[in-house]
């Protein structure tokens, strides 16, 4: 490149005319221009060597994302795909952060009933409040969804939606997991967290469709996922708009809007976002239609189950358990090749923390 | 500059020996990267100049939708807000695109009832079908909201999401407006195009909160508006997740699920956005709670209503319309000082195909 343009470092010993240093110093920022091009492209290629997620030991599970992406983003990829067709979709619970001994929503549900309990001293002698108050959770939980349903209503609803997100921010600041002691939003799995990054670095969208309350997880899903509220999908109650003295706000009402669940995430995919997923990644049988719905459309398409096995470092849960029980799914993502990641062995570490 | 670098083009005429120009060419990367930099902020600034608005005339409503933008994004405004809170919501029908003489969603309905009635001889004897399909439009109407419903539920349920998508993308492909005799997706209103257009090259996600459906828009909103589905926010019908010979489908139930209207909007825009909107855009009482909610954020919003006075070009209704009635909504748009458009005053060009 330098000798053809005229421009040649190793030239400085040879005297040089004032006229031609000005040609070559055009020349020069003619160079100039292609290296600094060249530069830029260099940088991209170096980028995509390096190893876009350094948390996952190399096996299928990880080579099985990496072919994934290189083949839907790569232009001459007969796999190729439109970057606004991009879209992944993420179970929250189990899949994203862990959801042991209990949901954490639920543990928030029952930290709200002790604040909310002197408000209420009719909850000493009704239940599932009374055995809860107690400190007797397993008696409270013994009445089933009900009692959960009934526990969240209650300790979801009556306010605006401006105190509920308070309310969430300020329990997720101070709240401790009860095994590990750590904050909540310390216990989301970093490989993951890699996974979400590598996805949008390769220009997809990244949506939260999960089980929880959306608006338990939209307070601090920006801040730990990299995930903006308005891709954030889940359960709701019902809202009212009201005027309160000429401002306008929003009243939650302890009414079930929506559960997104099983047959209910392809429906919310589909009224919310309006596209089928090219990518879905979810850990249990209440995932198995958004990963149906998912690897049915035309063209390339990628499922994912996280599988719990390491009782060690998290949890080890799989066909019988009752939070994240994965059993059908783990049958069909078995027969039809769908990636499954052994925690265990697929994962170098669980938390950011282990991090070295 | 130049000076400083000790590379100065006007030397030439002096002699220079070999390493000094080595030198002077070191200096000269240094001030060419310096240049590069001044070129790319020359181009940002000189792109700001242009017009961003050119089929609005100067005045009130122009000026202000460039001033608060402006205001917003100047990172050194005191009202400067970070990209990610720069969400702005758009009405359709009337602010985006025409709705007379009724809305296109139900002109779409109506010639769906012709297109199916071949296999429906029972509504020959059946308002409000029976007077539709002799052409008496204004009759089967006669039942008020219970009538439309019941078209809209009978024409627009009972398929798969993707069989009504293709019957939506077929009728816009074929259908003529009644009185304009052109497609209805050329009757988008140009200045507006411009402000969608405008905002999101300053750094907006710009939505559309519509009373109409939201399958109804999705197949046309991102080649038209530029807004993709998941940023398509609608009134809908409930869908069913199926499994059909093992592929699963969602199928579109006679049954509303959210009607997006009014008080509707505000709850609308919480449960599938998540932020509050900085700036709304609406043309008629439908609207307003959607106005007051943005508004009645902290900071800089921007609430904008167009008015049609342009009986020529459009059409010109506002207080006493039953279509697109803007009446309270104007009278607290002038008590808040909101923005209003007079389309015939403020508006060069109606739509696309006028401009020269």
């Amino acid at each position: 490149m330098y000798a053809d343009s005229g421009f040649n470092p190793r030239r400085e010993e040879q005297p040089v005319n004032p006229k031609s240093t000005i040609r070559n110093l055009t020349a020069a920022l003619a160079v100039l221009a292609l290296a600094y091009v060249g530069l830029a492209l260099g940088a991209l290629a170096g980028a995509q060597t390096i190893d876009p997620l350094p948390s996952w030991n190399d096996g299928k599970a990880k080579q099985s994302i990496i072919a994934f992406v290189t083949g839907v983003t790569k232009a001459d990829s007969p796999d190729f795909v439109a970057p606004a067709e991009r879209i992944a979709v993420f179970d929250n619970d189990g899949t994203l952060w862990a959801e042991q001994p209990m949901y954490f929503q639920v543990l928030f549900a029952l930290d709200r009933v002790k604040a909310l309990a002197p408000r209420h001293p009719e909850w000493q002698g009704q239940e599932p409040f009374a055995s809860l108050l107690k400190g007797d959770v397993k008696g409270a939980l013994a009445g089933g969804e009900h009692a959960i349903l009934e526990i969240i209503m209650t300790t979801h609803a009556g306010n605006t939606t401006a105190e509920f997100e308070q309310i969430v921010r300020d329990w997720l600041s101070t709240a401790k997991h009860p095994t590990t002691n750590r904050p909540y939003t310390d216990m989301v799995y970093q490989p993951m967290l890699e996974v979400l990054v590598y996805l949008r670095a390769n220009g997809f969208k990244t949506f939260i469709v999960s089980g929880g309350g959306i608006e338990f997880m939209r307070p601090w899903a920006e801040n730990v996922y990299g995930v903006p509220p308005e891709q954030v999908i889940g359960s709701s109650i019902k809202v009212k708009f009201e005027m309160r003295d000429g401002t306008p706000v929003l009243v939650r009402l302890p009414e079930l809007d929506f559960y997104d669940d099983k047959e209910g995430k392809p429906v919310a995919i589909h009224q919310q976002i309006g596209r089928r997923p090219l990518a879905a990644f979810g850990n249990s049988d209440g995932d198995l239609q958004m990963l149906q719905w998912t690897t049915a459309g035309q063209g390339p398409r990628f499922a994912l189950y996280v599988r719990h096995t390491d009782a060690e470092r998290e949890w080890a849960y799989d066909r019988k358990s009752s939070i994240g029980r994965l059993d059908k799914g783990l049958d069909e993502a078995q027969a039809k090749g769908w990636t499954v990641v052994d925690m265990k062995q697929d994962w170098k570490v669980i938390y950011p923390h282990e991090k070295k």
